[in-house]
């Protein structure tokens, strides 16, 4: 039983092929896909002409509020290969003392498994069920495989899930817990990615990773088309996005480009800031020499889990974006990360995750050096609910039988 | 900056007065209040006949759907004392595999703070701030104190928290980290309570215990006013409740009547089950004696912390209103509790805490003894989101240099 018609009603669906997002080489919808045959992400196309005459904005724009309402430039062809655990519209929060007069957060902690993974995972998970895929592995630094574990539990499908050694305790056990195999690796996500490869390639499993499915992206696309419908069709001046693998980041840019050919949008374009860890930031390194690709990051290292990622398969599709936008790809330090979370929590009450916290440390810097106005509108993207990370010890303790100073409390 | 116009726009507002939910006594709206003059819960009343034809059903259904939507029959006056957290509609996840067929959880593990804590208090401190509070203190179980502390902070009001010892740590830290000082109690919630009382009595602070301010009820009401919605205008068969102070079913309860008198539901309710932890079942006595009233239950011990409320300020109303709708209150072991979460979890994919997992397992009773037909509708509620909670170990070793057998992944 489900009382939102976005996920009972059957509706018209203009996804005409795949195509990959180096050379532009054609694949056939409906299949089955990995990477193309160069090895890099395959982007869905819509016959955008037929969505602008069949799904007028004003239509979608009287539907619930939730990711399904975007159907027509979703890929799932029949209502019932669409799974659901509520992936409601996020509301975006001012953070007005510790961020700015114009400052947004778009709390995506409230997706579902606490996570903006829930985004691209609901949509690869429906696309693999209505494929006929029996089992699913994935490297992840937690989020994901939480995702993952959820969506492909609700459908039967079978998964694997490998984690870095140093994932956080509550990921590892909520993926358990959601009914996946999960392994910890003694290393990077990168390193989980190889044996999830190498199980794909003998045939064990469908790979999950970040961008070697072509319908993460889709999902995650919904952050952009959601943006748009919240600021009523008139994109923000800047967004800060933390960047591991960068999904999302292009997903947006993707998003933006599509509304615009239906004629939702115009040209204006937000400024993408690519938020990276210090420790971890191999995007950034590549925007600074003008490199159309990223090279691996050694020792990758930060408190921002999310956004350990030393080498992203689409990085030259994060790249392209951030420069068409005019924006930038910027590294923020873990104790500034850190301080970020603390001050938003303590003067906003809004507990950030890490990789939130980034961002918002990220646009502290981009106004210091002018990179952004006060003035301009700005959205930071707090990822993941703060409460799966370490918070500091608290908790005085106090005697009920004792003598309790009340105006020392 | 905010773009919902449910925060910006000034509407009317219908609050007549208040009134003790015992005796009927009058007392003046716009008034800091704390119980009664005989010691019980004060309940707000409202023109309806003023919201009846100022803002039809039809009106509010257009606005955006979070909490805000509901201001005519809410207690807030002025816009600018709204205080938000982005407080979502909160989806209705149906659980077929673990649940059935006809079974909806209402998911408020999405809202701020991660509970449905957030409802109440969000109106609660608005209030506050409206009547000019500046310091607060609260005995809780951990959810009602993270959520106090982040709408506390956000609008500068300073607050003193009380959790029992066995508070779990992640949200005695969440309280922490949203800026109220906390303390750990070495007893139950109604002796942090007794500190509270005592120190609001010597006038230090304002006493914002469950029920012991009018305005918490308002915020929770909200629970029935977006079922009625969700559900367009013709509520479920039954609602099982996770019953520790009772709030929210009180609630519930006085806005189902509400929505009758407005003309906006007929005289149809759902039966309402008070579900509590055999270890602390202090209402599930009372109501199978026939009592109107609930006795301290010693000794309190369970795993769904939040239902651990040995005395209800509000027992009465609880009572009354089970009865009035045909439902009964029951209670249920922390090994069905335990196994319904899991199974939830494993089967469905969605993770809720152990108090959602509670009202599972007493829908599944219910159904085995009869009290419900498995062709009624029938919601659950997931109070808080599952990641607050402890969740078994989990994660294997795999060494990235080893030989992995994959096939035995």
């Amino acid at each position: 039983m489900s009382l939102n018609p976005n996920l009972t009603a059957e509706r018209p669906t203009f996804v005409t092929h795949l195509e990959c997002s180096m050379t532009g080489e054609r694949y056939e919808a409906d299949q089955l896909h990995g990477l193309s045959s160069v090895g890099r992400p395959l982007l869905v196309r819509y016959d955008l002409d037929g969505v602008r005459a069949m799904a007028p904005r004003a239509m979608i724009e009287a539907r619930p509020t939730d990711l399904w309402r975007w159907r027509e430039l979703l890929p799932v062809r029949r209502t019932a290969d669409i799974v659901s655990l509520g992936e409601i519209e996020t509301p975006l929060v001012p953070i007005p003392k510790s961020g700015g007069p114009n400052v947004l957060v778009k709390d995506e902690g409230r997706l579902p498994t606490g996570s903006f993974k829930a985004r691209g995972l609901v949509m690869a998970v429906a696309m693999a069920k209505a494929l006929g895929v029996t089992k699913i592995a994935m490297p992840t630094n937690g989020n994901a495989g939480a995702a993952l574990a959820a969506y492909a539990t609700r459908c039967g499908i079978e998964t694997i899930v490998l984690c870095p050694e140093e994932t956080p305790e509550v990921n590892v056990r909520e993926i358990a817990a959601q009914g996946a195999r999960v392994y910890r690796v003694n290393g990077q996500i990168d390193d989980c990615g190889a044996i999830v490869g190498r199980g794909a390639a003998e045939g064990r499993w469908f790979d999950f990773s970040t961008l070697k499915e072509p319908y993460r992206i889709e999902g995650k696309k919904t952050m952009g088309l959601e943006l748009a419908a919240q600021f009523r069709w008139k994109l923000p001046q800047a967004i800060f996005y933390p960047t591991g693998g960068g999904t999302g980041l292009i997903g947006m840019w993707k998003a933006f480009a599509e509304m615009e050919t239906l004629g939702w949008i115009g040209p204006e374009r937000p400024k993408m800031f690519a938020v990276q860890a210090s420790g971890c930031a191999p995007i950034v390194r590549a925007f600074e020499a003008g490199e159309e690709h990223a090279e691996r990051w050694e020792d990758a290292a930060t408190v921002a889990a999310g956004i350990r990622v030393p080498k992203a398969v689409g990085d030259f599709l994060i790249l392209r974006a951030v420069r068409e936008s005019g924006g930038t790809a910027m590294a923020v330090g873990d104790p500034a990360i850190l301080k970020a979370v603390d001050d938003c929590a303590r003067q906003d009450g809004l507990l950030m995750c890490p990789e939130g916290g980034a961002t918002l440390a990220a646009y502290r810097e981009a106004l210091r050096t002018g990179l952004v106005d006060e003035d301009d509108r700005v959205v930071l993207f707090n990822c993941a609910t703060g409460l799966k990370y370490p918070m500091p010890e608290a908790g005085i303790a106090l005697d009920r039988h004792g003598e309790i100073d009340l105006g020392g409390l």
